[in-house]
């Protein structure tokens, strides 16, 4: 095993690597920018490197500073978390000519999985049912357009490059598909600094549904069953669970033996998710996270499998821990993301000091925060400010217990709201609790009534 | 289902079961002394009523004042917690005479069972193996010295009202027997009001394990496990784990085999334990607490049943969520008693003010405790600060993660030593971590060598 390891992240996430790491008895460096010199990861972990100024493109970004700061300090691996450097293909060619272990799959396959366009052609030929759009990127509007006549509306327009619910648009109406095409391109290339796009059939009425995969550099694919992520603002997630509510579980099963075929085709290797839409009619692949997945810990609490430590395993040249048949998933998980936004406001991020700040706690309870009293909030990253998590054995009791830990949280700060509020009142809405929600169900939930 | 309990206890129990009421929908009413007014339970409580100065006979052990609280503020029943009045059958009789639930067994049950020579008279009739020793309670020094003389060295004399490790007194040597009688009956009055004891053939080297057995009024009676209680310093449980590390599951199931029936005997009903010491020959009954046990969460997290959760379901007169099929117990669960003590002054209490505290988390991680940083230890009750409990699916992880947690684990505060650098160095200890450690242990890795 490791010796040492980096974490290239920041927030919750650092500091939930740093614990497994410490279990295994692996060092652990921490880096880190000038906003977050006090951060707990800085003090939780063995040693810390300040790797820049608080824009990202200069510190948690910086691919340069990340190696410099590993081989200073004989870092042999680097985790990447989630967001930042995590899929950047680049990183980890740069991570390998260094001697670095990069703490995911291999370069060829984050690049090939990072461009949709190519992602939607390989599971395609691996047999996974995709949504009906285009087979590879779209190159004008006029092409754009024709497609869109074919699928019928609604559309959605996806940047190739794009992921974390940025470079999307919903096209509802012939007319608006020009607009929302250059607008598109126009965020993706500000964002990811690619332009390409595809377009696919939008599915109004769907669940997003996701497959948690494990594979190792032997062969051994294991999936830990599927998160639902359907309550969505904007595609980004605000609550989790697993197992998906209210969808048979034979279909479940087809999804998931779906995703393992894909891991196969590809060579997949780590910890991935494999995205999926589902409806009446059946699923669809939609895309390939290649990291670990904010809302891992729903898993982890019905699977008992701790996910960053098989991704150490793997990383590491050793096989997975359990196989298909250790995967015994019990009861229900429930995970909802405390942002420091305020939803009064359009989710705008509210920045500030935290002068209170007491997580919930029991039995059954999760929370991963970086967050305490004292902490400020700066503009420079987003907004995660906690991950509340809770097991029961049905969704019922999951719920009532999400719904106690909710109104336990205590957080207040001078022009801190969160999304807490929200949960609460979301966790309680019948629509949510029969399990008869779509990804659509938040915006719809929260339009006023006209 | 109630709809409102009073919780008759105050610190890291109280708030456990104020957050399990909370999420079946059950409002709370909080008791306190003047010393507990500021604490957490009273703020996250629906209701706090000031029963009494500090010293616990005029607060926490006043029945008078409790059930005058409960009548009060309308409660239907109250959870005595452990300690306290939890075993106290008159209290028990009290709430049935003022037509409030009393959430433990019947008051008749509790009283047969807190007299421990009762109890092993009870057991033998229930075919329970017991260890060698008084068939009922010992008279006079003379009865107890033939009886120590047919037994052989050591022995133990017990005190029949005893518990929570106090009134006991192991004897060694025939020449400090009476010395020890006369001792152990002073202890016995003055912290029991009950001077009456009994003497056992004491093991060496042996293991407590204790069985914890749920029961409802419809003569479902399910076990959940047990548990392994072995590293103790006088008596006083330090280390908690489930299940019992090293010892044969075939005997551990007759263990509970024996534990659900001792408990069917004697027409048990809510949540108890049957404890029992286990060495090479066999298994031997000690006795039975009829109340929740401050370690049972461990059992939770390797079951994944919330015990309040069932006792408030039994009080009410429902059946248990569980029965004994449903019970499949993962992995393995470790808890460790964070205690304001100072292990270098033979584990005096160390009363002061808080000035950080900060709890580890991450995964398959829960701590219960009641403080917080400004929180103010008193010299008035136990000196329990926290109760820190992992999970893993194996002891290996399981233990590695609690030495995580415990160097995490950030307590300080002006004169506050606490048991946890000591139980991180148990937790490594060869012979804990080979599982070969009996009752005797800690005080022997304790004792300076000579």
């Amino acid at each position: 095993m490791f010796d040492k390891v980096l974490i290239a992240n920041r927030g919750e996430i650092a500091l939930r690597v740093v614990r497994t790491c410490q279990e295994m008895g692996i060092r652990t460096v921490a880096v880190h920018s000038t906003a977050d010199r006090d951060s707990a990861v800085v003090r939780l972990a063995d040693e810390a490197v300040q790797i820049g100024p608080p824009a990202p493109r200069q510190s948690y970004l910086s691919a340069a500073a990340i190696v410099e700061a590993a081989l200073m300090t004989g870092a042999r691996a680097i985790h990447p978390g989630y967001g930042f450097l995590s899929e950047d293909p680049d990183f980890a060619e740069i991570c390998a000519a260094n001697d670095l272990v990069f703490i995911g799959p291999p370069p060829d396959v984050i690049a090939k999985l990072g461009d949709k366009a190519v992602a939607r052609e390989l599971m395609t030929a691996a047999g996974l049912p995709l949504l009906p759009g285009s087979t590879r990127t779209i190159d004008s509007a006029n092409e754009a357009l024709e497609l869109a006549d074919r699928l019928g509306f609604p559309v959605i327009i996806k940047a190739a490059a794009g992921g974390g619910g940025r470079g999307m648009a919903v096209v509802r109406e012939r007319a608006d598909l020009l607009p929302a095409y250059q607008r598109t391109r126009a965020t993706a290339q500000a964002v990811f600094g690619d332009s390409r796009v595809y377009v696919e059939r939008y599915c109004d009425r769907a669940r997003h549904v996701e497959v948690q995969i494990l594979a190792d550099t032997y062969g051994n694919v294991v999936h830990l069953g599927e998160r639902d992520c359907s309550v969505q603002r904007r595609h980004q997630k605000l609550i989790e669970e697993t197992p998906a509510p209210g969808l048979s579980r034979a279909m479940m099963a087809d999804v998931a033996d779906a995703a393992v075929r894909g891991a196969r085709a590809i060579g997949y290797v780590g910890a991935g998710t494999f995205e999926f839409l589902v409806d009446d009619q059946g699923f669809y692949f939609m895309e390939i996270n290649c990291r670990i997945q904010v809302e891992h810990p729903v898993t982890e609490m019905v699977t008992g499998v701790d996910i960053v430590r098989e991704q150490l395993l793997v990383a590491a040249g050793r096989p997975l821990s359990v196989s298909q048949g250790d995967v015994e998933p019990r009861g229900v998980s429930v995970e909802c993301r405390i942002n420091a936004e305020d939803p009064e406001r359009d989710f705008a991020p509210t920045p500030g000091l935290l002068t209170r700040f007491a997580p919930p706690a029991g039995p059954f309870v999760r929370v991963d925060t970086h967050a305490a009293p004292g902490y400020r909030i700066t503009p420079y990253y987003d907004s995660l400010l906690a991950k509340l998590v809770v097991w029961g054995p049905d969704r019922e009791q999951a719920l009532d217990r999400m719904r106690r830990a909710l109104a336990e949280f205590e957080i207040a700060g001078g022009g801190v709201r969160t999304t807490s509020e929200l949960l609460a009142r979301v966790i309680d809405a019948p629509g949510f609790r029969n399990a008869e929600h779509t990804t659509g169900f938040l915006e719809q939930w929260l339009a006023p009534v006209s």
